[in-house]
């Protein structure tokens, strides 16, 4: 961000980086207010998640829209364009996020009269706190421009994908113990899955952070993925 | 597409839809491939599908490549910027249909053993023929630049999410029947899902060729969600 001579660039980079950060708050705040619903089944917190969504579709566009007239006045080169195509694209990650988040908050009310086995909340606690905790570190380590931070991220990130399994696992359990735990377990491992899905946007989010401040991609393979395809039926 | 004096500006963009083209259409052969793999429990043919995924990766590096060094040279203003930038977001989608159709193919795996129920392969079979016809008019009408056919094709998607949710019930069912379905169910749960997820995507694709083709955003709310949030629990 040094050596510009053209000092009102770097503040609109400033002001782009600005709305990343604001979006990046919000959307991990949206994951734990969804995660907090469901477990309480508070469909009226539930609701507040569904309407939140939209500020982040709105601020999306209020970035791109900056992005764009950035390049068209300011014409960057090299870096400075980097740091503006990179910045759409974690604008993107965030605002699916905030669906994914609203996905889960819908879920809440097809919930709140059935009942979720017990036992359960806590492996979904976990997973949305690990979910939430990454979330919130990538955005700090944008903002921040340490790239170094980037990749013990990436490997943390498989936490996720185990957790996920786990509870993928538990629930097949429920579900085959009792009838009536279908439904809810059914709904309840679409939203395990969402929170599995932010944690692949926040590696893309580290991805783009990555390309951003060396101009190098990280490898095409990501190390994490959804293990639960490979899982030997148990029925 | 008329009246540049730098021609050549013309011919990058070329490439460019070019590389949309291609990615759309291998993308719709990815899925077809990807659900009748499932369908008739062909692993080597899920393994196809898995490892064409690398295909649509390199593609969309390319084309990012190929958007950045457009704006980077050529320092395009108004319409072909939005142009560039859109393409940059629909090899996005495209690149994320293929790995929702590799989720598809990695559950073949996990299903080979497990009989589905009988007679929900028309189903799913129905379902992933929408979506594939749905992408491959998404594409066509992209290149042909027919921005008054886009409306139409949104209205359309909501066919695929009707069909996603007469799934969601019939397997919720199928599980109740009998203990013994419930995990091969729970992955024919995900690929329905990643089929709905797969027309969301073209539904961005369609809204972003509007944006490129005229210049304003189709309005914030698409039409399409999926309603399985709202069924009432049957058990």
């Amino acid at each position: 961000m040094s050596g510009h001579t053209v000092t009102s660039f770097d503040e609109d980079l400033g002001a782009i980086d600005r709305i990343i950060r604001d979006m990046g708050h919000f959307s991990a705040a949206m994951v734990d207010a969804a995660v907090a619903a469901l477990l309480n089944g508070d469909v009226a917190m539930a609701q507040r998640v569904v309407a939140d969504d939209a500020v982040l579709d709105t601020r999306q566009r209020e970035l791109d829209e900056r992005a764009i007239t950035i390049i068209a006045k300011r014409q960057p080169m090299a870096q400075d364009l980097r740091a503006v195509v990179g910045a759409i694209r974690m604008a993107s990650d965030l605002e699916r996020i905030g669906d994914l988040a609203k996905n889960i908050a819908k879920r809440v009310t097809a919930l709140e009269k059935s009942v979720a086995p017990k036992g359960f909340s806590h492996s979904i606690e976990t997973m949305g706190q690990l979910v939430h905790q990454q979330l919130e570190r990538v955005i700090d380590i944008y903002i921040a421009r340490e790239s170094e931070a980037l990749n013990p991220l990436r490997t943390d990130d498989e936490k996720i994908d185990v957790q996920y399994t786990a509870i993928f696992r538990e629930l097949l359990t429920y579900m085959m113990e009792d009838p009536r735990n279908i439904t809810p377990c059914t709904h309840l491992l679409f939203c395990a899955k969402n929170l599995e899905r932010i944690g692949d946007h926040v590696t893309n989010i580290a991805e783009n952070a990555y390309y951003i401040m060396t101009g190098s991609q990280l490898p095409a393979n990501r190390p994490k993925m959804d293990e639960t395809g490979t899982i030997i039926p148990l029925a």
